[in-house]
């Protein structure tokens, strides 16, 4: 397409009978397509009737169909509120995206980014539960951070660690609210303000929960110093 | 009172009629009185009918009668984006409350909490320019930080300085949430919403840019283990 | 850790999964956890994966990990609508802290802080039903609760009991509001703005149905006169 | 009328020009009118084109035209931090309205609900400074307002009057809630929500500022058991 | 008590083991208790537990305990877009309240005004579908509706029903806004805002979906001319 | 153009030098231009650097360059709360677009309206004041307002009469919100969704304060039947 | 009606029995009935009590009752990121009415706009997946599209739509904000804001989801240049 | 500094007397300082204190101090309405950011993020009046608009630019909502939530009226691939 991102669908609010109709049309045209927000229920039913072509990522609630993209690197940095394992930080990035997320609870869009990033070609390094209630780990992960030309920040509740994240690294960083939280904190709202409103400068902000936006996103970033 | 905290008056939406009233009452019963939000012209305006008994403390908005108040000490921590500058955070604290503000922009709440203090016989000691943008700046000071008994953060904006401050610390903080902001920061409501939903515990949240009420809470806090 | 508050893990967004595996971690390093938000469900399922180490508190959501707590003092302050129970209210304090809740429907939120301090070492007395439709009875206890140095207020609805308790007591009020409403009091969002803007010096407020932030604050509030 | 409620015209988004074509077509009827929300400008501009008939008063904001109401019953019940004037308290109510404000900044809508009360022809009674902050004073007065067979309470911040004050009296009570605030209580949003969502039944409730309402209202209710 | 209503209990956020409870308290007190807001469900597992003393009323989603109230008055107005009825409009009310709903979907709230009433000892007559896009009928019934001396109205969507209804009676009306609508009516904030901003005086407003505070409002509004 | 609406320019948040700009290029081209919000200061200033151009129409805020428009028919209905004058509504319509507002208020929209609709080709006819508080008034114009075969009603507060005239007429109601009132009403939110929601069909909504929207809509919609 | 549109039943908050209840009184009468937003098992129930007269559209949610309505065109405009298909864009409009929708998720309301059309008398013409991702698409559907006298644009998310599609054809749009979406877009809340500001004129805006309401307001539009 | 932003002051919040504090410190150290949002009277005042140092750029309310930037290239795309000027968009693109803006009204955001770009050593080519009601301007500028690697939307109102140009250029671009617009659109919120929930990929979204934050991250973004 003239924008440069393939065809990418939203299943969210469509019907099984939809999406095969898609994903049929696909096969038929020989076009790999991927789905976004696929409830395990649906992509059972739609299984049952393409299951030669589709195959479903549960952690990400994704459907590639066509394609079998390769796998992601998970560099675990452990429990936030122990000591900082200074091992697993010393690891040189392979990749040109760091995902940083505050918590366990924002994994499922975490995935999301990954998978996207793999149909779009990219790979890219996962730092999972690095928020700002354990600050010191974050600060001794600053120099490895560092050395990534992109950073994608995941985070709900209060999103503290948009602004954070950003004060510790020179490249930009694309921020994507997570709808985690309660109370006032409730469907990722503040968390998407706070990336907006903060004082820090060089956040990129995406919609709440847009773990494919924030990709593609992050693919056209990479290339847009032509 | 019953309460323990004595009459302060809250002048913005009183007129001047109104406040002068009120202040002859006090000055009749001998009483001091404090009053908070009041602009220069209504200070200007009182001072012409009752100019022997006022002071107008013009920094923080705040009005005195009937009593003399004591200075406040100011600790200028510097530029938030320079090199930290060591020597001034070697200073003991000499307080048992510290003000940690953000930014410049604060300086009115922050000098209504420290009026207020004095008021209720309570000295304070303040950190200014000390927003999450200069995290390093922030990360010096948490040593000495940590030996108060009773921080009180001060923050427009996105509000990171909130979490971040609750997680050097381990003592309680006072969130001022401050409304200094625009688009959708605008009226402080994100500060507010993010002291509210962060994950770090022992944070304390007051109404926007309520001064006097961080200053009413922190004189209750520091009495609070009898 | 930095901040003198142990572990607890938000159980709300994670799945069995994540939290078996956060809960195994924690007991090869014999370590303690305590995990809040947890549906039976998800406590059943647990159960089934680690039984001999874990401990299922319903009435607060509550799972325990590797530790049995102590019970609670429950002084049940009676019917609203009723005469004052005096024989009931004469009991002499013997902790440190005071719960006082609205209505019934308030308790799983007590229950939270109830368990959540004992986790923290710290033993409370729970008042409930003591909301300002029977405004004879909280005036009743005015003396009794006087006698705590820190109380905590659960309420819903209009959250009036915020501002009512604060002006019958010397010592701080942690305010924490519950989303226990309908219409315009849906969600908690009026009780928390109520507790938020009361112009009743000396109130703490948290995010609606924190319950355990309301007992991770109260317990630094008690030590922060050292 | 219909309705039995003569003529009352909302000056607030209405030119000079206009309310005076309204006000010339009155006084060739013979009719009197009653206008609200009149700024001082407007009233002086009003009154220098027809100045035999205006009449305007500056507290409540509003204009007579064609007629010259009788005054207003003002019991001044002092200082809410002070203890309770007992003697104040003894008068006998001479009226059948109570008017019950939480303080000073309330006294422009207290003062359009007298007005339009005596325009409508019925008179009131005025406790201003009785909010919750200063409790036992409300409580002392609950048997005087008690008889009352209708009450009118006004207060803005959080409104915690409406519930405590509804609790205390066998009559209904109209709440109207006050746009004084600041923060989250800005607007007088918070007070209305709290009398809405009050778990104290009894309370109808109108728009915020709305002094006009409420006496129309009251006036019709004294009414309603023909 | 005090205020002359007697206990109702809001069953919404309560667990069947509490609700149980506060009956059997009441039932060995042989006082008689009302409840709002339960499901079947709900009732179905008291009614098992404390089968004898139960009465579960389904369109209101009301219990009694302990107690049989008689039946509600029901004049049907038939269909809003057909020609009015004039046969059924000639009826003489019976009773001292009007219940005018806009729409058959607002009969569950209808319901929960006539149920508690008649705990409260006071008879209805019901005017069911009889909104603002039949007019006609409701200008006919205008005459029939002005000899109650109290109307309740009852509408969702845009709330039209309260202006209309004000501007053709003269005596007060009690708002009911209900949580029925679609899109920007989601909720019934539209119907209450609508109630709130009207421009016809004489309008009570109660909480969205609050049949039971405006039964108990109309019953202290009965009284209030004592 | 494509769309068929000549040029008209917003000129609320542009400065004169820009204004001035457009309208010396507009004159240059020979083209005629039309300027809506424009401030009687703005007015003022661009007329002393192009005067011979320039037409100010200060009840609408409209500024013509390069034509004179004509006059537009004004039907006063009278006072809402008097009876309805039959004399007045015998007039045989002359346009074939009604304008009806419910109050003096909403005036300006009114002009802001027909001056559209003149520059665009149309003329119209305005009855004003003729609100839901005068019900019978509007209904004594039912039948003559039924012959229009377009009808734009003007409303802030609470917006019954878009519902209310649509449920009189056969012809679409173009509603057009305005920002007259306070409190909940503040702003022109209620009207807008009121007229969003509403339960009648047949409304066509435009945003609030839109009379330059409801005119290019309107003269869209009676070419639409070709 | 004096309106013109036939009864419509909304079915959402009404219960089965309710629905057989009108359903039985109009076949009774002999009229037709139609109704919306029922759901499948809604209209299950339904069938089992009134088989012969029922007739349930499953894609609309919508039943007809005494009546078979005669099918509805429809053009599949394909794939949005395809090239555009010269060949199906080159059919001359057979109806008067366009209904042209940004994606899949759009096509429930697009059938509910398309079956109480042809309840009313009118059939229409479906364009679906003419986004503004797809621009092409749509840009070369202009002239086909400006040859309808009237159009429905239907779109969820941004509504960017609405603003192009108004932008492109010289007739009236009626914009169907549709609650597709996530985060902010959650509710379809931005798509209507951006239909109400959208800066082209000629947009006719009704509530969110509100397919009958633009197929009511289309037939009378169709009407209006009587 | 740390994120390679040199120091730029938000000037909104602050006095004259911290604005000219600040500047002198840097003059002292031969800092040079950008300052965003100076306020005409702010500039004029500051001058008077320390005239040799500091520039004034009105058109962005920026200033100066100690250096003196080059200018920016500007290209007038002319009338949104008229014929598009192909002379003009045959320019090649001499610079890497286009800043592309819907209408006059968002010239001072466009301003300032031109002088932020030059302050940081980037220049930028505008396209100013470019907004979908002209869209076919907009789609002969697609080529030109494609050869440049970043591209800078500016947009109030409903801000359907944002998706119209992301879907017309391969490069990212980076949308700035502007709080230009009315009733529902003021404070441009709806532009805002536009960007975020924009079904067209490869948006990044800063705050309303952010010029500075996005010129910070466009500079950031063009150094991303490293
Ligand atoms: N700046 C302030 N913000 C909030 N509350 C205040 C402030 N200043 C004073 N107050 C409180 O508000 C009450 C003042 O109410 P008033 O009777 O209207 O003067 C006092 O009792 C104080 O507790
Ligand atoms: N009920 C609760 N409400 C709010 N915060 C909580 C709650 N339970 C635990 N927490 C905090 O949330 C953090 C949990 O984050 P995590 O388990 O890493 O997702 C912990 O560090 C606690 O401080
Ligand atoms: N449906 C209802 N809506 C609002 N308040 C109610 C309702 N039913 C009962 N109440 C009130 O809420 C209080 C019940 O509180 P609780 O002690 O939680 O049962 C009672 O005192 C009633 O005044
Ligand atoms: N889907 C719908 N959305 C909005 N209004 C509807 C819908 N379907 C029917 N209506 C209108 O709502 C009214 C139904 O009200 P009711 O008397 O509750 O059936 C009818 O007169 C219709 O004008
Ligand atoms: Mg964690
Ligand atoms: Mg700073
Ligand atoms: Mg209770
Ligand atoms: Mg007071
Ligand atoms: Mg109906
Ligand atoms: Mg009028
Ligand atoms: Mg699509
Ligand atoms: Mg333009």
């Amino acid at each position: 397409t003239r924008t440069g991102v393939p065809e990418v669908v939203l299943a969210q609010n469509k019907t099984v009978e939809q999406l095969v109709g898609i994903a049929q049309q696909c096969i038929e045209r020989k076009h790999r397509v991927f789905m976004t927000r696929v409830s395990p229920d649906k992509a059972a039913a739609m299984a049952g009737l393409i299951p030669q072509h589709i195959q479903f990522h549960a952690e990400s609630g994704t459907v590639y169909i066509g394609e079998i993209p390769i796998g992601v690197d998970l560099i675990d940095v452990g429990d936030p509120n122990s000591e900082p394992d200074t091992d697993a930080v010393s690891v040189v990035p392979r990749t040109r995206i760091a995902i940083v997320a505050a918590g366990t609870s924002d994994v499922p869009v975490v995935a999301e980014i990954e998978q996207t990033l793999l149909y779009l070609g990219e790979r890219s390094t996962r730092y999972v539960d690095v928020g700002v209630a354990g600050l010191w780990r974050l600060c001794d992960l600053a120099d490895e951070l560092s050395s990534y030309p992109l950073l994608i920040a995941v985070a709900g509740m209060e999103g503290a660690l948009f602004s954070v994240l950003a004060g510790l690294v020179p490249s930009p960083v694309i921020a994507v609210p997570v709808s985690v939280g309660y109370g006032v904190g409730e469907g990722g709202h503040v968390a998407l303000n706070s990336a907006l409103s903060s004082c820090v400068p060089g956040i990129a902000v995406v919609n709440i929960d847009n773990g494919f936006g924030a990709a593609a996103l992050a693919v056209k970033m990479l290339g847009s110093a032509r």
